[in-house]
């Protein structure tokens, strides 16, 4: 335990990283920002969905390693070598002849402490405005994902995972205080949808909330919103980007999420005579 | 069925009515604002919660009623003369000793088709800034609570129930395409929460989602919000009051909420396989 986990507070960091074409330029920029967000005293690193490929159906066989690999070593290293949590967004994963969009985690001495893979893929379908469909290249994941921390304990979700409620509520009754996304929404459901459902979870759970977004690329086929985002357990977005490259900071209080939930005490005046959320397959972790 | 149910379209009426202390008063009032929400072509309206007494735990033992009783029977008729469907907002209800935070529903003949027992009381602790607590003097309701129309199905809760997300996914999954919350939130969690759950709520669901709050009264002990809303599956606000009483209009269009599900199938997308919310006791209706 640390000085930091016994105030009930550590800072954490996002990073949205500008993701291009050139892999090799992806992982040494990721590993540099990992480095400055460490110095500025961030326990807990954030990295953006698919941070090491451009985010596209055409790219994903493509830029596709094993765990362990090339983008995952790059990772550890950056964990032990800045003693943090790095939350490694996504990265296109192959096994078995099969391509999943999995988050992997890793602890302060490098080890690998989680992977998790994208639960629900993004199909959608907005007349003249975006069309999507992960599936047709990806395969789901089958497991809901957390990880414990000095400080709190953690539960991950990729992207389109954010818009299923089920998900936040399971990993908050299971006692997660923090939920972090790496999600990459578009130029339509950016605007619509990306803050509105981080201040949801967030609202509803009495837990933060943090996203990480690749930047904004117009010349990109999948034009990411930006807008990586920390929101606190009353709902209140306490740190945001733009839609540049850059790092954003907060500190993650676990007092004040203690008082919220003292507050409003929503979580101990649930019915659970009357409804039940329940997981039907125990998650990893 | 009716023309307006042909086309997937029909009217909501929200009344924003200032609440007194005279309950005559606050009956006359309700009475002709129906008679002007349905001369706008309104199908359905709804009225806030506690709207014939002031909101406040001394307050309702004072102005607790029987059902059926003077108010609902005032309601019954309301909606018999201008043949809408009622959401009679909410009225303390006395039943064998005990009370009730009650909303009642009636149908364009002036049936009584539905009741709902506020089932989570309101009791909150916001040091120097609010403290309520309903228990103190209400007892709770035990079920779900959801009526049928000729236009779609709706859900039912009062106020505080708007806080646990659990009820509006299981009135979703059982069909209803609207969810009415009569609700007096108040001058702290009401800029800080109310139009972020309803938003969420719709989002999360996609439906339509409705609340009646009753107008501001700087004078009162208990001071509302006010800012009643419609909000579309999209989960944009449609229809907006300021603090005022008054009357807002909204479409409600269920040929654009099943698009907003075809655009995006998160109802379809869900991983029951993973997790899954129940109900415990089945509701009434």
């Amino acid at each position: 335990m640390t000085g930091t986990s016994l105030t009930g507070k550590f800072r954490l960091a996002v990073i949205q990283l500008q993701v291009t074409g050139v892999k090799a330029d992806n992982l040494s920029r990721a590993r540099r920002l990992v480095k400055e967000a460490a110095g500025q005293g961030s326990r807990l690193v954030l990295l953006p969905e698919c941070f090491n490929s451009p985010y596209g159906t055409s790219f994903f066989s493509t830029y596709a390693e094993r765990i362990p690999g090339e983008s995952t070593q790059v990772l550890s290293e950056a964990a032990r070598e800045n003693q943090v949590y790095l939350v490694g967004g996504s990265i296109p994963e192959e096994d078995d002849g099969k391509l999943y969009n999995s988050c992997t985690v890793f602890g302060p001495n490098g080890e690998l402490i989680l992977k998790h893979r994208k639960i629900h893929l993004f199909d959608i379908d907005i007349p003249g405005k975006i069309r999507f469909q992960e599936s047709e290249i990806l395969s789901p994941g089958n497991s809901l994902s957390m990880f414990d921390t000095a400080f709190c304990k953690v539960g991950v979700g990729i992207c389109y995972d954010m818009r299923f409620a089920e998900l936040a509520q399971l990993y908050s009754r299971k006692g997660c205080q923090l939920l972090v996304y790496p999600g990459a929404f578009n130029m339509t459901t950016g605007p619509a949808h990306w803050e509105l459902l981080q201040r949801g979870r967030a609202l509803d759970n009495q837990v933060y909330i943090a996203t990480a977004s690749p930047a904004r690329d117009e010349t990109a086929s999948y034009v990411a919103w930006g807008h990586s985002a920390v929101v606190n357990p009353w709902g209140e977005v306490i740190a945001k980007a733009g839609a540049e490259e850059g790092i954003i900071y907060a500190d993650i209080d676990l007092q004040y999420l203690a008082g919220v939930r003292q507050q409003i005490p929503i979580t101990a005046q649930r019915r659970d005579d009357l409804y039940t959320v329940t997981s039907v397959q125990e998650g990893s972790s």
